[in-house]
């Protein structure tokens, strides 16, 4: 079931490790099928270079195992969650990449300094609170996933397709799992140059809206012309 | 046409993600024929893997698509501004390196430190102001170059190979795009020096100007001894 | 005799330079026999790629050398204090790596910043004092390894799977040598993020404590649901 | 001539980028004959793969070259004053390393804060001031030597196998071109850990004298017991 998906989220995952953006295993990418209501995942606590299209593990909306011999992510309920508010969302990414939990780790967004940023990201990165213990005893991962789902109600998922968890680390999605990688790509980029930004002139300031708006409409929506391809 | 300025600008745009000067297709070289006054740039949005001579895009001094079947890299408005204002450039390379944007997005320009950057730079590279909301709208990339070009009137733009742009990223250039390339790392190279020299040290100077023309000119102009061959 | 343990202990040594902990000699990993009470560790100044399972010196729990033709590593009277101490420890590794040795130069314990290093270390990873003049003199390997046991009594060793000395570095251990290269992996990587939190922001405060108690039981004891296997 | 030196100092050469000591031909490495009187050096301005036995230069203790097509590297005078100032030395690095040219540029020396240092380096790396104006007109690499041979006038350079030249970079040198080279990594990784140690605690403190001792005596001098060969 779901060979071609299974196939793209086996290789999804294995980008993490090609891109640096992961210890061990640390990180998890899924995709789902919108059709079928299913969503595919990396097993939990398995090694990238284990990872093949067979041991990949399905999973429904209710957060049930469908297909698999393994156990799927421990962070399945998350992932559901956000496929559950985001509907334009093909695909999600979980990572523990160093710059980007450092920020998830002193509790800050990440401003945005520069282009880079709003070539990706449009406006700061926010960073969503800890979970109260309520929330934590009763079902860890699945209240994660339902915090992010109400932060982002009434604002742009598309244009913002991260967040980093207090404490924690980062979420990526995309509108499938090789965009979702992307991002996360950029986003560790981005807190890297963020940091140093900082280190260089504690005073900086984030770039001016009128530049971020800039760089990210060239990039996005109708009148984009960056790339081979206008539309998006 | 300009077959073998189509193979140097191909190679060079390789040697950006060889140098680690690139994340995905963040950066472009070029290299002009100013016989013919045309230039040959990197294409939009393509990986430098997928690079070859013949999807290089010829353009001319009015920023017209003479020869290509992709569109040019959406920083070639700036580049060409660029071989207009210098005469004696061959090559210009734009990239979003990690240090060296750090500068850029902290506003900041870089202090001459030592040795290593006045082997290169003559003096601190400069940072210039951000584009006003009017020049962006009105031509954001060719504006740029504008600003570029201004700020280096009357000034030495060979004995200064660099700039940076307020919250975007440096350009650099050279007699050819290899020696545009060159001059890109060592700007990234010195912008992380610069960096660390002032957690070191927050008091830091820059380097006694005794001390930066003595490497300045002992590898540039008449009286270089530097490497095998005397003349610039 | 104990050849398998020599071949586990010799390639657990080559996974240090694999994993970017050490540079030329500057570690080594030993593991225990229980029941022959003797250990196996790496001899001493050799580099990583001349070790073979021949080379190992084989030491009992009075620090004397019952098999091979090397110096066992200098550090072996730490080691031997260890599995004295801690009798379910299998495997113990000493770097010098780049984050934990400066947080031990430093002569801080590093804070429970977030989930990662709550994922395997309970609580704060110590920084033990250094020794006195007199410790030293006496026996400054030796006194090393009892001033960490001393630390340790009371306390739970298996949950805070490393300690760092004053001024010198990192020590870590598991059930056997590779859980032991897995948490010094693991703690090189918490010593960075940590270092990186706080120069991201001063006052970042430590991962609450039911979050941190969320991740170390998720992995770890009866009640764990991470990978594939529950049972410790 | 001095066939087996010049295969050597090639080698030794070509360590540097092995190592990531430098970019581009940012370093040179020599080597001495000291029965002859006559140094073995790296070529000025060549790349580092295109190092060969034969072309490297041979000079003479006046400086001038006795044998070789190319022109010796720049840094020549100052390599023949340490030479001449230092009769143990038999092997002698400059280069322009990351972590230790920032420590040069930040003109400060750089604290023991920890056993990895002290193993190599006994007490804390010097850095020597600037040249004056009258120093470096008159003739700059031969007045870096001098200025270097007089800091460590009545001072133990085996003890101390290195140098910075504020704003500018390291010396280091050794028995050989390889134990020269071999303390160059080990002063950038110093450096390196240095200014992790006072971004983690601002306020630390030089390792204590006595463990300094410890470690510098362990690996040096007759009751020297690191290593399978006790004697130096």
């Amino acid at each position: 079931m779901l060979e071609k998906l299974r196939e793209e989220v086996c290789k999804a995952n294995k980008l993490l490790p090609h891109y640096g953006l992961v210890t061990f295993t640390w990180g998890n990418v899924s995709a789902i099928d919108r059709e079928k209501k299913l969503f595919v995942i990396k097993p939990s606590g398995v090694d990238y270079e284990d990872l093949t299209p067979e041991n990949m593990v399905i999973v429904n909306l209710e957060g049930e195992v469908v297909e698999g011999d393994y156990n799927p992510s421990s962070d399945t309920p998350t992932h559901m969650e956000l496929y559950k508010a985001f509907p334009e969302v093909g695909g999600i990414v979980h990572t523990h990449s160093t710059w980007a939990t450092s920020w998830a780790q002193a509790g800050r967004s990440i401003p945005c300094y520069g282009t880079t940023h709003a070539d990706y990201f449009y406006g700061e990165i926010p960073c969503v609170r800890n979970l109260t213990k309520e929330e934590i005893d009763e079902a860890y991962e699945l209240n994660t996933g339902i915090l992010i789902a109400e932060y982002f109600k009434n604002k742009d998922y598309v244009a913002m397709p991260g967040v980093l968890c207090k404490n924690h680390g980062p979420f990526a999605w995309g509108k499938d799992p090789f965009e979702a990688v992307h991002n996360a790509v950029v986003l560790e980029e981005v807190a890297k140059m963020a940091t140093r930004t900082e280190m260089i002139n504690p005073e900086a300031k984030p770039a001016p809206k009128v530049l971020q708006d800039k760089h990210y409409y060239r990039k996005h929506g109708a009148n984009a012309y960056y790339g081979q391809i206008h539309k998006d």
